[in-house]
């Protein structure tokens, strides 16, 4: 084990990756079991497949094992009437029960133990702790507190002997954070346009209402290393990337290195798979992002489906840490192939801030019956210097592929000014 | 010291009253030197009066001391640009900074430290743990969690061993309730109103959807003994009757004896005042009811104005408990003088209640520029056997007072039918 770094948090950060390995197939025959004998809907799939946790011998057998998804969640719980749609065997004392946004419909009900609120918060005061964040350092979360990761936010703060802030979200924000002065946070691409919109109506720049910031991270929506510098200018602080999943308690995030987001692989097994076939695939390779998780008590989660599209990369990182690294692309929905390469629209996002130093409104149009190629509307700045067709021919020579660049507006895409903010679009739509 | 009753949470709720009394006057003089200390607004107005902390000697002082209250806040930080307001010192490690809702402009910054959270989660421990919460119970909270007891209500419940439930508010709230079956909760007349309107959407009753439901509090407006029978029929649970002040950390709440709410005197010293003059009442006459927090190492409040009308009772309860109970009256605006009278609306709440059995809308009605009496407005209900001129009559003697009462409809108090619950409109009203 490794002499943990003044940024590590937790010792298990910096272990050799071979303990780790050596730790999580420890631990998979019980998660495997445990999710087998208190989820009923891991009893129905494996029944149905024909396999069961006494199959699981090694590692190599994990991709042999079915996938889970939201969608089957639902199913069940519609078939069975079982709230927890067959992923918890239900709640425990001292449990708390929280559950997603619903926005989809009945919302997913999610149990956590005391550990599992332990466990959590552990994952985000080593976020924090890699950040900076101290004895006293004043944490601002504006997360939704009805996601599985309720009370572990501030929890983890607490971990840390840090301050924990907890912000009215109202319109009065801007005037709130001068008088909260927070040193790190996170912000959601929507947040921060309406902080600035918000900031520049008062006659403020965003760095001043944001003087005291040190550590910002960026999460929902993919950001380039150019984005993250020129974001990093506007905010005056240092941006971090983070990724997760609340209702599996799986949160991820960008270090000191600023390649790619470590996941603690003492908590999660990734796995990478063609989201089509389900078929494994070797890390590095782009595909659909599978979690099973270690240390859950309240919810089951072996080989859950994420919907995200990313890379995995278990090669050392310059930090020090030795867990794996994530590099999110988009959602699976959003893949799109043109000439027989994948195309994510973070990657057309890089492209066109790349070219014009600044954010480019555009949409990859697929053809809804298949009767056309994909092809690319882009808001070409008016003052960008630039003309669509340039812009397109460096788009297909970067991302190797032919891909018909039209021009469109800015309103088009993302409505009248000022009405809706640029990330409310969809990216990626089939016409 | 009584041995504590099964349904006491804390063995100094059931402390004979001397020693409560005793603990409150040896905790005083620091507290009175802590807020003097630390809070720059204490320092201000002591110096002000010509008062200083160690001017007081015995509980007989403590009526010398100034008032404090939040529009005096509201002064203090926007003179000197202290965010909390002269009440605080400012963050300690492990805090946690929240705020109230900010509708009547900047919200006010509050300031909790470990302990204190400690100390809010066994006053809500006590409430739960009088009502029957025991080892996973299922407790159902729908308190926001932007007010200073944010993170003490999960934090009771897991104290005792119970389940906590953070539900989504949203229009899925019947279906949830019917997976999440919650045991204890507590409802504002909104919340109940609109509950009660969708279950009645989706063709079921309230009694049926809430069958899990054995506790009940009722909180944010005044609940008569008639009224809390009837909506314990609706609801199918019982119901106790609740107040409270988050920011201050005070949280008052009746019990088996159902008479009164009793507040935690290890915890808070009450006053009540005369609410123009200042001048300290006895207990059980009605008055605005003042709070000197004991234990609070975040913010000080040494006779803080609760704005709150009510009646304060020091015998002993028949449950046991030695603590002093208040009665809620209403708010200090709310007091209506007539023929030399003290009316809150709440009393005329239920004396409407009484004689027609059923909610009925009412409104209060004083003299803006004091040219005539005040009167007031009643939506007579139509299937109420009763007319208007019997219902005066008997809300006048039974107040004792000459009051005009004038016949109004519903809609024209609460709104069209179904856009507003009759908890919205004010129930006093200068015309």
């Amino acid at each position: 084990m490794s002499v943990p770094d003044s940024d590590v948090w937790n010792a298990v950060e910096t272990v050799d990756r071979s303990e780790l390995i050596a730790k999580q197939n420890a631990v998979l025959p019980e998660r495997i079991e445990k999710a087998y004998v208190e989820g009923g809907l891991y009893r129905k799939m494996y029944d149905a497949a024909g396999v069961s946790p006494g199959d699981y011998g090694s590692r190599a057998d994990l991709g042999r094992l079915p996938l889970v998804s939201k969608d089957m969640v639902r199913a069940f719980r519609a078939e069975t009437g079982d709230p927890y749609g067959g992923l918890s065997s239900g709640v425990v004392p001292g449990a708390s029960i929280s559950h997603g946004s619903g926005t989809s419909g009945t919302p997913t009900l999610q149990v956590s133990s005391p550990a599992d609120r332990e466990t959590v918060a552990d994952e985000l005061a080593s976020m924090f702790w890699m950040a900076g964040a101290r004895e006293g350092t004043r944490i601002l979360t504006m997360q939704n507190f009805g996601v599985r990761v309720e009370l572990t936010l501030p929890l983890a703060a607490f971990k840390i002997g840090a301050v924990h802030i907890l912000p009215d979200l109202g319109s009065a924000s801007v005037d709130q954070l001068e008088f909260l002065r927070p040193e790190v946070t996170w912000a959601y691409p929507g947040w921060l346009d309406g902080l600035s919109a918000a900031a520049a109506k008062s006659g403020r720049k965003l760095d001043a209402v944001l003087d005291s910031l040190e550590t910002l991270w960026w999460g929902g929506r993919y950001l380039s290393p150019l984005k993250r510098s020129r974001l990093q200018e506007q905010v005056g602080a240092t941006i971090y990337e983070m990724g997760g999943m609340g209702d599996v308690g799986l949160h991820t995030s960008s270090c000191s290195a600023q390649d790619g987001m470590h996941i603690r692989e003492d908590l999660f097994v990734v796995e990478t798979i063609d989201p089509d076939s389900g078929q494994p695939l070797t890390d590095g390779s782009p595909g659909e992002l599978v979690f099973t998780s270690l240390w859950d008590e309240g919810m089951n989660h072996v080989r859950w489906r994420s919907d995200d599209i990313g890379m995995v990369k278990s090669e050392p990182c310059s930090c020090g840490r030795t867990s794996a690294r994530i590099f999110q692309l988009g959602r699976v929905w959003e893949r799109t192939v043109v000439d027989g390469v994948l195309v994510m629209p973070g990657q057309v996002d890089d492209i066109l801030y790349d070219v014009t130093e600044q954010d480019v409104p555009f949409q990859l149009v697929r053809s809804a019956d298949g009767s056309r190629p994909a092809f690319l509307r882009v808001a070409v700045p008016s003052d960008g210097g630039v003309s669509v067709d340039d812009l397109g021919a460096t788009v297909c020579s970067r991302l190797g592929v032919e891909l018909e660049v039209r021009a469109t507006t800015t309103e088009e895409l993302v409505g009248s000014a000022g009405a809706k903010y640029a990330h409310k679009y969809a990216q990626v739509k089939d016409e």
